[in-house]
């Protein structure tokens, strides 16, 4: 019953997904931002924002729909303030942008404790938890969050979708204390719009309070899904508000023209923010028992996993493992259909297609 | 059937507030405090944390139970972030820890565009959203949060309460945008303790995946619930590891043991952490249609609760209307209930109590 999975080489899958982008317009350093970030996706299972997604949604809302610019150039705006910055992004590629700014978040936390980077006239990053991963693994505590391409969600008690699913990605330092990073990471949705096509695919029920009819009526029929729901109720819808209230101080355009024709003078670019925290800047310095910070913070999730929760997961875990898988094969793994995909991205770009039968499979 | 609200003047509350701070050894600075913030809530028609609560607490966790050192002095740790200060407090009072907290933080996000202050061996600070509302109103973006009083939540697909409810507390200077302050603020469980006992006494049934049994399974019936669930599935319980984390990272102790019986060399005290940024750190200046940045966030506001949408309430809409109600009738709006309350508080004290009909009622 389970999925068989095919050992691609890492190179080799960057070289393609570099390739794609090049022939998109992009500049070398871009493609090459573009294949290390979904490389980085893959090699931790995320399935639904690898390399072929990117390249989907650069096709749908970025460079072949005028919402991303191949080459663009980011400008710093001028700030007094030291431990934060302020760009604009020109539409630069997402995952170039981001991997700068949460760069330029983490120099700013070594020197001030925290540090802050906010985007405006972005394009889609992906996988904001990709980002605060990375920073996580370098030894930061990082958070990102950013105004969604689209508005699918209608707020607590609304009728019409006015919200993106604007997620939160959070990222902490603890491979000392459990061996990987623990990474908070989701959507303000309870399903993201992609789902529900499954749903209807499949003739399934939708989860109770996931979306709503065209009267705002919350319906699990997914031939009957006119918009999202945020998740837990009023929490979820506070939390997507965030993003927008966070994308609205920075320049972000109105959500529902997002991505969308706008008219005369409006924006239609989403927003992105980075933080990043030095672990010492929070460090008290008095942990029980001799412990120093991380064997301190080991031994709270230690406490918290303990007294018959053993089989509960942290978040980050389940794609720690896949990268464990990933490690083990020595290559990145996909699917016969992603391979399938992973050939009409190599027959856009001109690039030799991927024989299936030259890939080992997973053991 | 509208419950009946006298009107207290606020100097008479504050009054009676302060002198039974100092009656349990607080300094009249900390009991000051103390009585502000409790007029803050009572102010916003919080209820759940007014000046009751906040003398409750103290009783059960605080000055009685050697949880809050009445007269303690906060100690900043030595560091080399300028934009990052740690405190241990030392037990002090929560409500003025908390004021110098988000003070000091609101200063270092004057000079650095965003500021943290971390905060070890805190005691009970009540309502995180008072601090970012007071933030908000003098034109701050202010977030809070801390490890609550009690393990009482198990984490997701858990078992074992090993979890504190541990709110999060986002504040934003709308006031020029819609008239007040959007304040997201609540715990990360789907009710609170206490509600429980509500439904207990009321015989009615709680909501659905608000409550596990004592074997970790959910339930309904008040009778048989032995621990909280996270709001949102995995979501809130990600939103609440983040406090723990955090507070472990800052010095705090293992959540089952805290504000309880600690073995010997083991921490029982919860851990804040403050976080301001000023608006014009993250404003970018490129708004649509020459708006500025208030107007931007206007515009936005307007468009989400457009379209439909009217009936859609913001967070902190409801406290901003109590407190209407308040400048309206003249003085705090407690109930008889409460008002009975404050008059064991009176009692307790050795200060006059107060006459039901000496207070006019809202019209």
């Amino acid at each position: 019953m389970s999925e068989t999975f095919y050992i691609v080489p890492q190179e080799q899958h960057d070289t393609l997904v570099a390739q794609a982008y090049q022939h998109r317009g992009y500049t070398a350093d871009e493609a090459a931002q573009a294949a290390r970030f979904s490389a980085f996706a893959s090699h931790h299972g995320i399935r639904t924002h690898n390399a072929i997604k990117a390249l989907h949604l650069d096709h749908l809302f970025g460079s072949a729909a005028g919402g991303c610019a191949p080459a663009a150039e980011i400008e710093k705006v001028e700030s007094r303030f030291a431990a934060s910055e302020t760009w604009n992004a020109n539409k630069k590629l997402g995952q170039a942008t981001a991997y700068e700014a949460i760069d330029t978040a983490m120099a700013l936390a070594d020197k001030y404790g925290i540090g802050q980077v906010s985007v405006d006239n972005a394009f889609h990053y992906l996988w904001g938890g990709g980002y605060v991963m990375e920073a996580a693994k370098k030894g930061y505590i990082a958070y990102t969050n950013c105004t969604a391409a689209l508005a699918e969600v209608v707020p607590f008690m609304g009728k019409f979708p006015t919200l993106g699913t604007n997620p939160h990605s959070w990222g902490f330092p603890t491979t000392d204390a459990v061996g990987f990073p623990i990474v908070i990471d989701w959507a303000t949705s309870v399903i993201a719009m992609g789902r529900v096509q499954q749903f209807l695919r499949e003739g399934t029920a939708l989860p109770p309070n996931a979306a709503v009819d065209k009267d705002g009526k919350p319906t699990t029929d997914a031939k009957e899904v006119a918009a999202l729901m945020p998740f837990g109720a009023h929490k979820g819808y506070g939390l997507s508000l965030i993003n927008e209230i966070v994308g609205a101080f920075i320049g972000g355009s109105l959500p529902t023209l997002r991505s969308r024709q706008a008219p005369e003078g409006e924006k239609r670019t989403p927003a992105f923010y980075f933080q990043v925290i030095h672990p010492d800047a929070i460090n008290g310095g008095a942990f029980a028992k001799g412990r120093n910070q991380a064997e301190n913070v080991k031994a709270v999730i230690e406490d918290i996993l303990g007294h018959g929760n053993e089989n509960c997961l942290l978040p980050g875990q389940i794609e720690a493992k896949w990268a464990e898988r990933v490690v083990k094969a020595g290559g990145l793994l996909f699917s016969k259909a992603e391979i399938e995909a992973f050939n009409e991205i190599a027959e856009e770009c001109g690039a030799p297609t991927w024989e299936l039968g030259s890939f080992p499979t997973e053991a």
